[in-house]
């Protein structure tokens, strides 16, 4: 039997070369085990001294002035950061809206492009915002358009064949997420870029739970356009604005439906007359908030500096050592694991499942003072998601998350919360 | 001759019962007289603290519990507050996104609710982006509708008799904006509703000039639809989120296309098909920029203590003497005013024009250490527009900016400065 002891996680940490970064974030209370980093991330302690200078000097003394000393150009410069990540060129991203405002801009520019084309691909999986903001435009477009989800046999994985039945030569967009919300599949975007582009279509990845975790490579993958979030494993703080992506040479092919001021080639001309932007910008809107914005960028700068390529073989070694402990000593008190066994088809939260997971959930977060305390998300219907944040989640986190989930079903402690689900109130 | 020295700029500071308010402000250089808080308004003390509070002990240490803290009420919470500004019911409004993604949403909503008619009527005196957003959707919606602009013949108002013209049996939708951007012209808001409703129109209003300054009767003009910037006038910070308002009984007959998480009527239940709310949510998209959201509130409770009422006299007062002002001192020099002159019809700037407007522009800025520093707004071709924003703006201030624009004509200061219009960089 594998070596699982609390030893082990100890060793594991002092062998980590990620294992400072923790010292970059806030942790106010070290009986409190956050793995919902892939919901919303920590807060870096540079953050705090960059947003009150960005507040009281910016805002409070240059007050009008702070664009021109650059914070005008704020949306782009972030975009070249994050564009480091996921390999893309810096003038491909920009940082603007939310994730389904900006998966409805580029939903419609793919989708107009493709006129004569009437369906959007994408799967069972997908956030459903995600497919709320697809059955929008779709009736905005006056019901041309159709929906197809690829399905999923087995609730962890969708199947290569799956996919090819869908694509199709009616096909003009396949919009997936590249790493599933609940059970944490990761589609072969290669693969499934190049699939789309076989058919025709236009492929658009929404990269929200791999930006900052899963190394992605959207210019060597052909990848045409894509979204993502910057609140989970990006550190940008609650609602931080999110970010699109789209190939150099489609910025002046396609266009986006929301002309705002932005999105003008001379705002400042303010002509009477639209007239887009020949760059990236033509994808942004109105006004971005400012302060939400400010604070993604310390957050960003340390990510780069862990380096993407070592966070994921970080986050690997983590969620390898997290299954392995609760097949160890979970999986016989009645849990599932509802993730891919194998690394290379999962991102970086792991789910388990069990017939009581609402009441578990809610037993790890509302702990006795005394109690180790652990933040995980409840997913309907069954399904603790464990969320694994490399830069400050240790070894150490997880086994003592493991151990906690183990007390709880053991001792049958869940059994005082009531399986009603509650209201967020 | 009317007494315009110094002394009395004093008197009517003595005798402003809103004086106080100015110390709710951070104000760091005492020779700055900023008169840009319709661009971009001031940074409250109580902000400082509040942002700390938020970003600290919020994110920091509650993580992704802020959000059943109360975090997820934020959006309707101070929709409730700006709606007793602007006359409106609190479940009428709600912060959400930027003011084009919102008048987006807004004017599609009601296009089609109007599906046999094709206008869209607006006027010249738009803020250009809302025109831009309009141009947008017609391309969007098939060319199927048009934009009618209502003209105007002397560049600083519209005339009652070309808003008839323009307002017939085949439009839609009438959007303008109340208080217009250069002018300050203030359209008459009951009467303008009453002949897009007579017509059969909806009505849609922008406050973006209005909200914080000027009072607003939404419900008592009938009003159906209104979208608002929250960074002028109620000092949210740069580019705070705005508002939206959709008069009740509207609310479940019309529908916006973005339909985000927020949108839906149980997010939390991960429905793969959406349903909308049946309340203001349903004008909502995604995850809101919480940071930028949280700095609205404490920024709102100062307007709300002060009083509209009391606002508006200060204001009308205020640009009353700025408008006396400018004619003693700067129409001698070759000034025009460039804003109406009776006070029930406009906002709460006034422009001043002047073939050199963009120099004169930059010295007023760019003063040497030793002067007087003040910072209006330029707009093209020639308008010097001041904002008062009377929570902090003193009779002082406006003694003092019309004085320097005084010296810099007079002296020919402003010929050190090229009128080669400078990048934003």
């Amino acid at each position: 039997m594998t070596r699982m002891d609390i030893e082990l996680a100890h060793e594991l940490d002092a062998r980590d070369e990620l294992a400072s970064f923790r010292n970059e974030f806030v942790i106010a209370d070290p009986n409190l085990i956050y793995l919902d980093g892939n919901s919303l991330g920590r807060l870096p302690k540079r953050t705090i001294e960059f947003m009150r200078n960005s507040i009281e000097d910016a805002w409070g003394e240059r007050l009008i002035r702070l664009w021109s000393d650059g914070w005008i150009h704020t949306p782009t410069r972030l975009g070249a950061k994050i564009a480091r990540l996921i390999g893309a060129q810096e003038d491909e991203i920009v940082v603007a809206e939310a994730t389904s405002i900006n998966l409805f801009k580029l939903a419609i520019a793919a989708l107009r492009a493709r006129p004569e084309r009437t369906k959007i691909v994408s799967d069972v999986f997908n956030f459903p915002s995600d497919l709320y903001i697809f059955q929008g435009i779709i009736d905005l477009l006056g019901r041309r358009h159709r929906l197809e989800l690829i399905p999923s046999k087995d609730t962890i994985t969708i199947a290569p064949e799956a996919i090819s039945a869908a694509i199709d030569s009616d096909t003009a967009l396949v919009s997936l997420t590249h790493v599933a919300f609940k059970s944490a599949f990761m589609h072969d975007m290669p693969a499934v870029t190049e699939q789309a582009h076989r058919a025709g279509a236009f492929m658009l990845w929404d990269l929200s739970h791999s930006a900052g975790v899963v190394p992605v490579d959207l210019n060597a993958s052909g990848v045409d356009l894509a979204v993502g979030c910057t609140y989970k494993y990006l550190n940008g703080g609650p609602g931080a604005p999110a970010f699109l992506y789209v190939r150099r040479d489609l910025q002046t092919q396609l266009s986006q439906p929301l002309w705002g001021w932005f999105a003008a080639k001379n705002p400042f001309a303010f002509e009477l007359d639209f007239a887009p932007a020949d760059n990236i910008s033509r994808y942004r809107v109105g006004t971005p908030p400012m302060l939400s914005m400010k604070a993604l960028e310390p957050a960003l700068d340390i990510v780069l500096e862990a380096g993407i390529e070592r966070l994921r073989a970080k986050s690997v070694r983590q969620t390898d050592y997290l299954i392995s402990l609760a097949e160890q000593r979970l999986v016989p008190l009645g849990f599932g694991i509802g993730t891919p066994k194998r690394s290379e088809m999962r991102g970086s939260h792991v789910s388990l499942r069990h017939p009581e997971a609402y009441r578990i959930n809610r037993a790890l977060i509302e702990a006795e003072p005394s109690d180790i305390k652990v933040i995980p998300d409840f997913r309907e219907p069954d399904n603790i998601r464990l969320g694994i944040a490399p830069l400050y989640n240790s070894f150490l986190d997880i086994y003592l998350a493991i151990d906690r989930m183990r007390q709880i079903v053991r001792d049958g402690i869940y059994e005082k919360y009531s399986p009603e689900r509650l209201e967020v109130t």
